[in-house]
């Protein structure tokens, strides 16, 4: 038995990562799923799918070592819902955190402040992707339904369920929710009450190196396991993939971006923040993963590069690249608000919409390109701020994700934060440390931190104190645009629906 | 003497227009001429340049009926100012509308309220582009040129004192300078004690239709006309390119829009805007121009169309126009402000800049280039709304100018205004204003109205009732983004010049 398995439960697709007990990765495999969106809003997920991807990921995996695994571990999505009936069938897709249907609770929340006390209460950002406001929209919209559900649970706890009977939910996870007092690490009654649930509907807490157990005979065979292999019970994605680039105390922020991205750090307090601009997530009563996760990264770059290119839309991200690289640092004074997708920190507007200001007639392409990257890079900043004003500036970020895979992008990251950059050779950093919290289930290491000799860095890029400069003079002018308009997004949302 | 001449003194350009007394075009001429730019904000000419190139325009188009020129009439730029010296030798360039060297002079005005005084004194508008304002700039930042300078003229008195040897202004230039009263129609002795001048340093006031005199016996051979050739006074570009187009009255608006453009209409009476948002120059006591001059027209579109279009830059104007037009009426809710060159009316800044605001993912190219037209248009109706509050909604609107020879443009205009656009089939309507108040000097014509006549008139474009009620809903919108933003620019300005 000597192999690990890190199960990544993604929102688009589910990755496996086989590992030895050296923590050296074997190979990997992926499974891809669609998003359920029948109207505007909507994004579910079915959860049956997501278990037959994960459950023929781990078979292909086990395969290639002969079914030697000792435990299997996981990383998940956050802030997905799922409602279990009496016989523990399947009464709701699960509803993920990209779903916005509960706009209308969380607008209302806001009014009445009790948005607030569950941020304060939770660390959970004011916004539609919390279970606890699901709930409440359910509970208002399908009143029927709402009651016929037992066990209202997520995409990881859903997995597990039904490879061990048991339904658990480890401290990251039951964060995510909206439900999970920071101070006391268990249910808050007050918010379960206003949610309309009790305790016993929700899964048992336990942390996330907790051994769930073995797999039932049905999946020992389906997944091609053995009997004795271990289910452990994982953690977060968020909270995983930044302690899997070895930024585990405030001394390191963890920078992921990819479609969309997050940038976080570990404080060893629960801080929650006046103008409620980041997360504050448990994992233990000595760790908090303090954050902000944003929509428009990648995929902002996508758009850029199919609009603001070439009329066919055959450029190539290295063509777009080469062409900001063109333009001189800070874009000729010109500002990009990234917010095409809405956005989440800091600014947690589902209707925010993106802009060019500051255009005049000697701005050009080659301009409106790189201000496209300062400004994706200058919404993380803005996100990062928080964590820096609450915690520290940080001695270093690790970076991951596909975003980051550009010389221009990273050496303006280390120019805008003013801080270096440090590179990972492993780019599956949630997988990783998903295999640790097995190694510590397993006995093989104890504290968090003996899991830097599990990361390999890369390059460092550091900030060029000129550049630098120059961006701490526009940055102020970024957020007084950001500021001036913030009130318009609700308008062009009207215009939308009328 | 069969002929008239109808002279424009533009801004980059001289254009002259040779006419047979039934106000028939015969030929047509132009020169070009440099703005000089020294240093930023500066637009200067040299008087001399301009007086050369008119002088050769008249003589080639004189030389094609042998000099049998019965009268020369003038269309001119506005509020350009010229100091000449006790021998009337010219000890500054022409400082031009362009040229913002006395922004800060406007700002200390806006301050201490005199600006609003000269505004709701004068009908000018509080921007550096007046006279008034060059005048306390100079004796502010040259004194010693400031006390030599025994007359203040503009560029047409210039041209017309050169070839007359006298020194006279009409009505409506007299306007252009900020220092003629509009209940009284003469100097207003406070706003001069205010420029630091006496009354005798400007030119003697007469109506544009009034006779100057003869041309001096040196100019009659360097013109090749008769000594007996009249030189009619002229009036502004704005007025003439207004009756030009048969707007005479407040039923027309004047719709002229090339590189740059303005909304004008005439009113029976004085009247001046709360908000300062438009100019009122008194042409006569009976007719009063009122109007919104503004710097981003083709200009714009001709910025889109290197930007948004081809990498290469070889996009046509008719490519850019297809590919907007291929987008949907409204540009699935982007906007789109054009104040790349900084903007007149109707927000009076000229430190605005250019946005891009409401951005989605699903926004194509086609939308921004849509959106461009659009914003443009939308920034023309803006500049008239003040025009319409005060005056009336129009029955039609009169439009010329290269950026209106477009059928999409023509119709967004239509739909945009909610008014028919009538097209002009003739472009040069100063030429031809200025030729028809030769006609009134000549006893040819009597009142204004009937310029009509002479006014061919082409395809007329009318609203569609669906497409103006997007713009509609859309237009408050575009006016909250112009409020949001309107703070920002001037920090614009502070980071560039830091």
């Amino acid at each position: 038995m000597k192999y690990i398995i890190g199960m990544d439960i993604g929102t688009t697709a589910a990755k496996g990562v086989l590992y030895d007990l050296n923590g050296q990765m074997i190979i990997s495999a992926s499974r891809g799923y669609p998003l359920i969106q029948r109207k505007l809003g909507q994004a579910e997920e079915d959860p049956q799918v997501i278990l037959d991807a994960v459950q023929k990921i781990i078979f292909k995996l086990a395969e290639k070592v002969q079914g030697e695994v000792a435990a299997i571990s996981w990383s998940s999505q956050m802030h997905s819902l799922i409602g279990l009936g009496k016989n523990y069938e399947i009464l709701t897709n699960s509803i993920t955190w990209a779903d916005n249907s509960c706009t209308n609770i969380v607008e209302e929340a806001k009014k009445n402040g009790l948005a607030q006390k569950i941020y304060h209460t939770t660390g959970m950002p004011i916004y539609p992707m919390a279970p606890i406001y699901k709930l409440m929209w359910l509970k208002q919209s399908n009143p029927n339904l709402f009651h016929q559900v037992q066990k209202w649970i997520g995409i990881k706890e859903y997995i597990i369920f039904r490879l061990t009977g048991k339904i658990m939910i480890d401290t990251t996870m039951a964060a995510g929710t909206g439900m999970l007092n920071l101070k006391t690490l268990s249910l808050d009654q007050d918010l379960l009450q206003k949610a309309g649930i009790a305790a016993d509907q929700l899964p048992d807490l336990a942390s996330p190196t907790e051994i769930v157990g073995s797999v039932s005979t049905e999946y020992v065979q389906k997944l091609g396991i053995s009997a004795d292999t271990k289910i452990v019970l994982g953690a977060s994605d968020g909270y995983l993939s930044t302690i899997g680039v070895d930024a585990v105390d405030e001394n390191h922020f963890a920078l992921n971006v990819g479609t969309s991205g997050a940038v976080r750090t570990i404080s060893p307090q629960a801080q929650v923040d006046q103008d409620a601009r980041y997360f504050c997530y448990p994992a233990s009563k000595r760790q908090f993963l303090l954050g902000g996760p944003i929509n428009n990264g990648g995929i902002v770059l996508d758009w850029a590069r199919r609009t603001l290119t070439l009329l066919n839309e055959k450029a190539t991200v290295k063509d777009f690249l080469r062409l900001a690289k063109s333009a001189q640092v800070g874009s000729n004074g010109l500002i990009f608000l990234p917010y095409l997708g809405g956005e989440r920190a800091p600014i947690w507007d589902a209707n925010a919409r993106g802009s060019f200001v500051g255009l005049t007639r000697q701005h050009t392409k080659a301009d409106m390109a790189r201000a496209v990257i300062e400004g994706i890079i200058f919404n993380l900043y803005d996100a990062a701020t928080g964590l820096i004003e609450s915690t520290k500036k940080p001695a270093a970020i690790n970076a991951t994700g596909g975003f980051m895979q550009s010389d221009l992008i990273r050496q303006t990251c280390a120019d805008i934060f003013d801080v270096p950059i440090v590179t990972m050779k492993e780019q599956q950093s949630g997988s990783l440390a998903a295999m640790f919290l097995a190694r510590q289930a397993l006995g093989l290491n104890k504290n968090v931190d003996e899991i830097g000799r599990f990361v390999e860095k890369g390059k460092v890029y550091y900030p060029n104190q000129k550049e630098a400069a120059i961006y701490q003079k526009l940055f102020p002018l970024y957020r007084e645009i950001k500021n001036d308009l913030a009130a318009s997004y609700q308008k062009f949302r009207d215009i939308n629906t009328i």
